[in-house]
């Protein structure tokens, strides 16, 4: 065992001696940690194939199946939030964005397995092993441990845990391009941790806020988290772009902002489409189960209120300045589908259409807010899409709720409770949200710091963070010349 | 009420006054007309969360959940056509094909929800709500509207709009860089509401060339759409292209072409990935059941067809030129993927390879006409592709179908009867849709206009339509130095 | 008939003659190969529509929906490792990559059609017509023929065809930017029809190691290919690599290694979420049933095995170089996702962490003795993620299974046999797959030849071998100036 050991410290240190000791002490120490966690579950779990929970009711199946899948497509979302962003922010800052955007949500899917998946779903009793918890905080399921968690619990986790990752990646982008990246992990590691899954116990999680009553209604309502996911990410990324600072040159003197391109429209798109698909995941699969039909009509409202909110967005911008604006269509896209997220299953394809066009507003006055008016340089837009957009959503489910999905009826049939209920959660996310985001922002910039120097940030983040650049090739090579390209400064041996 | 109002609308106007008062007047005519559709369907929808469904056939959500996502994967197709064309087209056109191919989903989807439907499936009767119409036409459906439709219709209208908005998406390509995005979104809407569904509604809307006879047999066949989305697509492509003529340069005085070299390479390859990926959607989902374990040979035979056809059409052009044409292989590929589509439930695996094989001379051959005898520029190959490869599918229907599914013989199985079906429906499709797409056309060349000007084109369609370039910042920005891309010309403060 | 075929010889020769021949017979060649191997089969399959075997198990239908899905996602990781390989290698390549990764699915994929599946799972009689073979290779299923397949057998050759096509491509990127694309082309039917399948007949197909007896534990265990996929393409890219010898430039005179930079870091991680996609369709698919719900499980187990090397890959730079290294962490993640394939039905979540953990080293290790004591050119690190990481999963199943999955329990349950069996597993794949691999290149080498011409790879492969570049038009057109990118030389004629 030592000598195995001893073989993989020599590997670690690339020139055959344990040079810098401190991975390989930080590699053994998550393996002892996790370990000595896991001991104890040897063999623990309840119904660990699910034959239990298949023989009780067969519909398990089909079930699983669906939340999966569409689990998967919520996680791809991903891939279009790296997309979305990296189109909108300029070349030399690229490895820095790609890296956030793939590192973040591992990290934050680590802390929401190791704490925040207990503080949401602990003493929700939705699924076996989730016994203990009160109305603010769970208390189990700490690292998915527990003698009686099954197959079910296991699937809620990854469901879940794709949407605190979404709600983690969201930040990214507002604050790309001067953010250092250690500061940044930090964040995300927190939010999944602790800051989303706090909230979502309280709506999600069997918490206060599900069981509220007013005026003779109970429970406020976030189909698929238009306030869990979307508002939570967008307060967060306003706290935190405002924490960090606008780039140098966002601002004139006289406060004015500049528009400081992109570099690579088609980016912008692709990533709308990818995070559109994934919406088809996001929305749908939050009933998990295919067994409840309503999947269709919630697929539907999704889609129509993407299109009706890219059209109303394109068509805005086209009747202004007669010029076809897609960052504005993208972004009204995704204002609509935000939008949609909270009332997706309660409302019938026609509202779905006029809440689409209604995200629209909200995201153009967000905007203007952030920019205008409190003078935040969120850099791709986050803020007005996620923030505007989830506050419109949480909204629309007090307005448009129609009766027919769960009982839940908005102001269009006549019912007030909803609709107050809908504000109070609003009131509750931000009491939570604001405080705590610039609280972890607050230490991260007193410990780590948030922000790379001036120097780095006018030359861009990838070579002072990452060591690389993100087209190192890119400029065409001559035919017959190699690309001078050798590790240590060195030119290659064209006869090696 | 008022005091909401008029916040919008300053917010809608950026300087804080209602300048521009037309997004505004649209927007509110939207929600009007939606809401004054709307109102009287409240909590009208039969059986609105599905548990009478359910309740009468268990089966209803595996095939529901089957149906939805393998409708997702073909609305992911749109991603693979915008990367497959914007990989052919030039950089200085690629806002405006991204735009293009973002935004025509969003309003053929829009014409198909508005009118679509309705006239495509309205008396068809194959879910609850669509009563109405004749073998010509329908007449139920109209805005998703109707008392008696369920979550069964409306999954039904999620997976035909996903269908008319790739058919509408073919044309992008073949008249991209010179159509004014005006003209073509006016196209878009349409093709989504008038010109596809009927021609659909005679095949897959209980028609007239479902209950045709011939000889015996009864009902043209086309299972996923060879001829109903992809000629389609093909031939309203053909009739664009012609109509808004060639790019400048594309031919020569003396007629010969010249070839247009795209501006990105992988993004082909990467688009017919999507493209294909897609395809198992596309295909196996027409089944609109899971229950229907034909999806398997389904799934083979599509794949098998497109493998079949990019390797035939890539050691075609090797043979040939000694090089191996990736462009050639992704157009084989897609050819063969277009020719199974309307056979691939009726054929054995083995025939799927033929007619892979096969499709690729058809595409070559089309091409050759499209480019040669009818000196029509088509920017990106769509007609040879799609309608090319389309007519090849619903011919091979009748060639090789063996009567294994739905008792449907092609002529191996002696059968001439279903041959002759499928000649009547490649006649029928092609007198209807020609005549409209020409008119179509006309109509808008006549009144919007149909192409940029001469100086639009020379420069790119991206600054004079969009105001903006795809690639922004692409050129490297000197370590130290930043970007000088101001604002409204003026040069960012870097003290900001 | 005579006609029709001489319109097709005539347009399959562009100037309307029968200039070259050889297509044109190999396109028949095919058809009247696949015609008559097919005739025989016409209306034979067995319950063509799958209506008896739905009869008898009514979970057929979501096990299939479940089976394919999974199958389409798998089949989509092609994508993914066409961008990650690109992305490491030079633009002056690229064509050449992207037509390796696309046509080396379509080539292995009918490799297996042909042989493959036959080899590997004849006498399986897991489905019906897999009736003939014995424990070292199967003799039934030829070209999907046999009077009693069905919709079952179709859809398990869909499923593993799919993992076929990964481990022919995972070759690729290690053999990039030098070898000639007919070789590897070659290559790549070899490996589809026979290297892959014998191995894999030995443990999926019901072989001797899966029926070998250790200390009373019966059969080696590789869920979803950590060796089955993973370790026979990273070894065969191994081979493959040493063979061709390096690229110019790669090794120093005194041996010392030096980096040859890619042309895009931000395909790379697009790749690793595209493969990371997939993955879900990787372990969790290989149920082949959603009834088993273990899925949940495994989809938890791969996740987190996936971030945790992704983490600990990443810090370990960091802590090394004070540099957060992205394609570190991208073959980090790999690595673990590698790794827990083989395990990830038989382990608790907290072990996939360890598991995933412990990638990273092997992972290392592995590209440390392929680059410094071997010095083999991996021109993008395939062999230290599918060998290395394959390894390790192959030795974990050992380790720490948990015995509440099909009763397989590693070394923490007090178990040696199943660990000695792992041990075997990996020799017999060895012993197999280094001498087949190292015959099949050298009999390439000595026929078609294996490598490109020093003129060739220092131009870049693109142009020689495709007559084409990535990027024609990636330069920036003057606004007003039309790019002069005419066929044939000549100037496009603007008034045309």
């Amino acid at each position: 065992m030592e000598r195995i050991l001893s073989l993989f410290i020599s590997g670690l240190s690339r020139n055959g001696r344990a040079k810098h000791r401190l991975p390989v002490i930080m590699v053994m120490l998550v393996l002892l940690l996790v370990a000595f966690l896991g001991v104890p579950l040897i063999a623990h779990a309840a119904d660990p194939t699910g034959a239990d929970t298949l023989k009780e009711n067969p519909t398990a199946a089909v079930n699983m199946a669906w939340t999966l899948i569409t689990g998967f497509l919520v996680w791809f979302m991903q891939l279009g939030f790296a997309f979305l962003g990296a189109g909108l922010i300029r070349s030399k800052n690229q490895v820095n964005y790609w890296t956030k955007s793939f590192m973040d949500f591992c990290i934050a899917s680590l802390g929401f397995w190791a704490f925040g998946f207990a503080l949401m779903f602990g003493g929700s009793k939705l699924f076996p092993g989730l016994d203990s918890g009160n109305s603010l905080i769970g208390f189990s399921g700490f690292f998915l441990t527990g003698a009686s968690y099954d197959v079910s619990t296991i699937m809620m986790w990854f469901f879940q845990m794709v949407f605190a990752a979404t709600a983690c990646t969201i930040v990214a982008g507002a604050v790309a391009e001067r953010m250092k990246i250690t500061a940044y992990l930090a964040y995300a590691f927190i939010i999944g941790a602790i800051i989303y899954p706090v909230y979502g116990k309280w709506i999600w999680g069997g918490g206060w806020l599900s069981t509220l009553s007013i005026l003779g209604t109970t429970g406020a309502r976030d189909f698929a988290g238009s306030g869990v996911v979307h508002m939570v990410g967008g307060l967060a990324a306003l706290i935190g772009a405002a924490m960090v600072g606008p780039r140098i040159g966002k601002f004139n003197k006289d406060g004015t902002p500049n528009l400081l391109k992109g570099h690579n429209l088609p980016y912008v798109v692709i990533g709308t489409f990818i995070l559109f698909f994934g919406w088809f995941g996001f929305n749908p699969g939050s009933t998990l189960a295919a067994t409840d039909l309503r999947i269709s009509v919630i697929a539907v409202n999704t889609f129509l209120a993407g299109v009706t909110g890219a059209l109303v967005a394109i068509y805005w911008t086209f009747a202004r300045t007669g010029k076809m604006d897609i960052v504005m269509g993208c972004n009204g896209c995704l204002a609509g589908l935000v939008g949609i997220t909270a009332p997706a299953a309660f409302v019938p394809p026609w509202a779905a259409v006029v809440i689409g066009a209604i995200a629209v507003p909200f995201m153009i006055n967000t905007a203007h807010i952030v920019e205008r008016v409190l003078k935040v340089d969120d850099a791709v837009g986050a803020v007005p899409v996620h923030f505007g957009g989830g506050l419109w959503g949480l909204l629309a489910v007090g307005i448009f709720a129609d009766g027919t999905y769960l009982g839940v009826k908005g102001l269009i049939m006549g019912d007030v409770g909803q609709f107050l209920l809908q504000l109070v959660d609003i009131g509750a996310l931000i009491a939570w949200v604001a405080p705590t985001s610039l609280l972890l922002f607050w230490i991260i910039k007193k410990t780590i710091g948030l922000r790379a120097s001036r120097e780095e940030e006018l030359q861009g983040l990838d070579v002072p963070e990452h060591g690389m650049e993100a087209y190192p090739s890119e400029l065409p090579v001559p035919a017959g010349k190699l690309a001078p390209v050798p590790a240590g400064g060195k030119m290659p041996d064209l006869d090696g």
